[in-house]
């Protein structure tokens, strides 16, 4: 294998309160007597948030039991005399054992913050290989992001509330198998996955480990749930980019095709355009299997290009900031357009940008999100869910990012640079996206005060942005087979 | 990674008497003393082949050249003075440069051979794992194959052609570069992937190198052609459970579909039904995006299920015999059902047999890959082949083989087992097949003469049949997380 650049171990480090499993057989005194001294921590955390949960119902506590010598919480499922929040309730209220796959990345933190503080348990797994990337090619967040133990333990000084990590990769099954029995989730958020077209199409080594991260991490996932979790619902996030620009509607995950007299439905016919775009692809097509074969409950969730920095709870401290792209390999359209427009550089639009695309808030991320947690798919079920609010092309949001850009004083210009990628520049692009709304979506419409919020951030932080990482790094045509590496900024 | 079984070195043992580059930096005074003999031997081969070539019009030899401090023969390109085994003529019986991925495999070596037969120069790729599967399950092929090594060496006897091999593993790039830039196919025929959809679904280890195995090999694939042999006509076999058992007619790769009032032609949608169908529809959106982005031309032949064991070439002599599985991992319908009526074991329907799938005969599928290969795709595209004759639902098959026997004095019973697979046992299914055809294909349908051989050929080798490897193995809904190992027969 070339190309696995996020090594784990398969014993991983755990900041969990709930979880001191995974102990090897050298055990000291000392780490049983710390193990017992965390454990009861926890259980007084637990009896805490109860006694001010809303819909506190509590008349036991959680079970104990011993695990691998070390004494362990575990959550008792399905007891009608549960902790509440540990119990499923009718009415959308309910409270769930949430384990966010890449929860230190864009989405997945703003998601895990989101859950928590509705009152979900929430757990993080991550390998922080996002965090590696940057230092590979030279690049960093716009906004400075606190390591995830810090953000972490802020979190828990802000709201209370405890996030349980475990740091490892998905891919090292071992791992993933740890992280799944000693939280026991009722739901699996997958945003573990790399997630730039453009890191994908630098070369041959990045393309095969970003179809084989994703991928076989996402075959993990299957299989940790089918043994060890057969009831939890996969709340999987694809891209809209897997049905590409065809000349007809897109619909939601299927379509119903009349043909020589005979109809079906079937899933929607996929034309991705990057090896990323693809690895999601692939992901759909092994995850309708494992719902089919095995009965597994799957979400896949096709969202649009993510937007905005500040969730509600991510704006709560300075330590649970948000990460903002610009650069040319991870930044995506508008974010992108907003640091270009605060720092002077004219916005860069690929070609003649009719490309047309769907966009949401990152607020309506994490909305999506829990929308799709409280109405699980149901066992063998596998349902997509078109995730954006609203269509634009590219220059429709350089228009409004330059007209944004006039009532904060900031003159903005525009280029049109050559496009690097392989795609249709002028096209058709309709593409359904209700059954978020049908669940109670209410979204954030992209206006002027979200676009002042994110110019004002990227004002605020414009000292940290590198000119030289602006413009697009990655060439489609020109991928080539020897590892792209990057020279030091300025050398 | 968890399951890659076949590592194979960079610097791959290689056969080929006209490629003897990939040595390092220790060359020896006697290995170049022996590289020279070998290249003057390469020489007069050349001469040789040529001189009875039916269409020779040699009139300059090939290019000599020093690669790695060995002198080394390079067929020349394009030249219009090049030894008629190699330059392309018009009017389809022009010669081509072909390396088979998976040339030691069932329809990888019938088709070898038949290339070879035919006058073009053909090189065996193959990391030999089909081998070890059948070492590491405690199977073998009904029918007594010889190493790789004998099999070459005879071929060159009986027909004076000779065999470029290359053993090793495509996922390791390093290799398949070493052998791209060694051999300079204009068509690679890509039959090198783990082809067993129970094999996929015995435990998680074979999912995912199943996956690994098929995905990485295609993408590294896809990338020496792109960087090594840019013009290079790349012909993958994919398989018709692509497209699984649609409540539509299935088209041949695409379909044309009007919805809400506009219309486009799209890729037709899949439905694989395990994860080794999962990775061929993974690889075929793979090879569609490489043809799109980077000008690729490539042509994917959804096989049907393949019956029948000797082809022209096969049968020239017993060291040239091809495979033949019966096992519950590697048999498939009809192969198996002929074991079965040989030893008098009942045929094994699973569940009610009103499966229907499209089925080919060996002798189809050589002249299918030879069709395809002399009528390559244009740059750019990408097209598919629906690669059967004649579709049987598996209680024709068993009717069918029921007769046959009775023909031969055998008696032969049919056993409804419990299906170990996920699937429609009654559906509609009608598919296309019409390009090869188009093409110049004339069918060997299945007729009396067909299975009376087959029948024979299991008669023949039938003390080498083990009863403990007929029955289903591998249950779809059972696929564990730990690795499934096989107890010697008899323990």
């Amino acid at each position: 294998m070339a190309a696995v650049v996020a090594a784990a171990s398969a014993c991983a480090t755990s900041l969990s309160l709930s979880s001191a499993g995974c102990q090897g057989p050298a055990v000291t005194a000392t780490q049983r007597a710390a193990a017992t001294k965390r454990l009861e921590a926890f259980n007084s955390e637990i009896w805490r948030k109860c006694a001010f949960s809303s819909n506190s119902t509590v008349t036991t506590r959680t079970k104990i039991s011993g695990v691998g010598g070390i004494a362990r919480a575990t959550a008792v499922k399905d007891s009608p005399t549960r902790p509440s929040s540990l119990v499923g309730e009718s009415g959308g209220s309910e409270k769930k054992r949430v384990m966010i796959l890449g929860g230190d990345g864009y989405c997945g933190w703003a998601t895990a913050l989101h859950l928590s503080k509705k009152g979900h348990e929430v757990a993080i797994v991550d390998s922080l290989v996002r965090r590696l990337f940057d230092e590979q090619l030279g690049t960093q967040t716009l906004t400075p992001i606190a390591s995830l133990q810090k953000r972490v333990k802020k979190w828990k000084d802000v709201s209370g509330n405890s996030l349980d990590v475990y740091i490892g990769d998905i891919c090292e099954f071992g791992f993933l198998e740890h992280a799944v029995k000693s939280f026991e989730p009722d739901t699996v958020v997958h945003f573990g996955e790399q997630r730039s077209a453009p890191y994908s199409m630098m070369d041959r080594d990045r393309a095969v480990f970003t179809q084989h991260n994703n991928v076989i991490g996402t075959l993990n996932v299957l299989f940790a749930i089918k043994e060890f979790a057969p009831d939890c619902h996969l709340v999987k996030l694809g891209t809209m980019g897997e049905y590409g620009t065809p000349n007809i509607d897109i619909e939601e995950g299927f379509i119903t095709i009349t043909h020589n007299g005979r109809t079906d439905t079937l899933p929607y016919p996929k034309q991705a355009s990057s090896f990323y775009h693809l690895s999601k692809v692939h992901d759909s097509h092994n995850l309708a299997f494992a719902c089919k074969a095995w009965g597994l409950r799957a979400t896949d969730l096709n969202q649009g290009v993510v937007y905005g920095v500040h969730t509600a709870e991510t704006a709560m401290d300075e330590m649970l900031i948000n990460r903002l792209d610009y650069d040319g390999v991870f930044g995506t359209a508008l974010n992108r357009f907003c640091v270009q427009a605060a720092v002077g550089h004219p916005l860069t639009v690929y070609g003649k940008g009719g490309q047309t695309r769907g966009y949401l808030d990152i607020r309506d991320t994490v909305r999506c999100l829990e929308l799709a947690i409280l109405n699980p798919a149901k066992t063998g079920e596998f349902r997509v869910f078109n995730q954006f609010t609203e269509q634009f092309s590219v220059n429709d949001l350089a228009k409004l990012v330059t007209k944004a850009g006039e009532k904060l004083g900031i003159e903005v210009k525009t280029s049109h640079v050559e496009n690097p990628r392989v795609e249709a520049e002028e096209h058709y692009y309709n593409a359904k996206h209700s059954k978020l709304v049908e669940l109670g979506l209410e979204p954030h419409l992209l206006g002027d005060a979200l676009l002042d919020s994110l110019l004002n951030v990227a004002v605020k932080y414009k000292d940290r942005v590198d000119f030289e990482q602006i413009l697009p790094a990655v060439s489609w045509k020109k991928t080539g087979t020897k590892p792209k590496t990057v020279k030091p900024s300025g050398l």
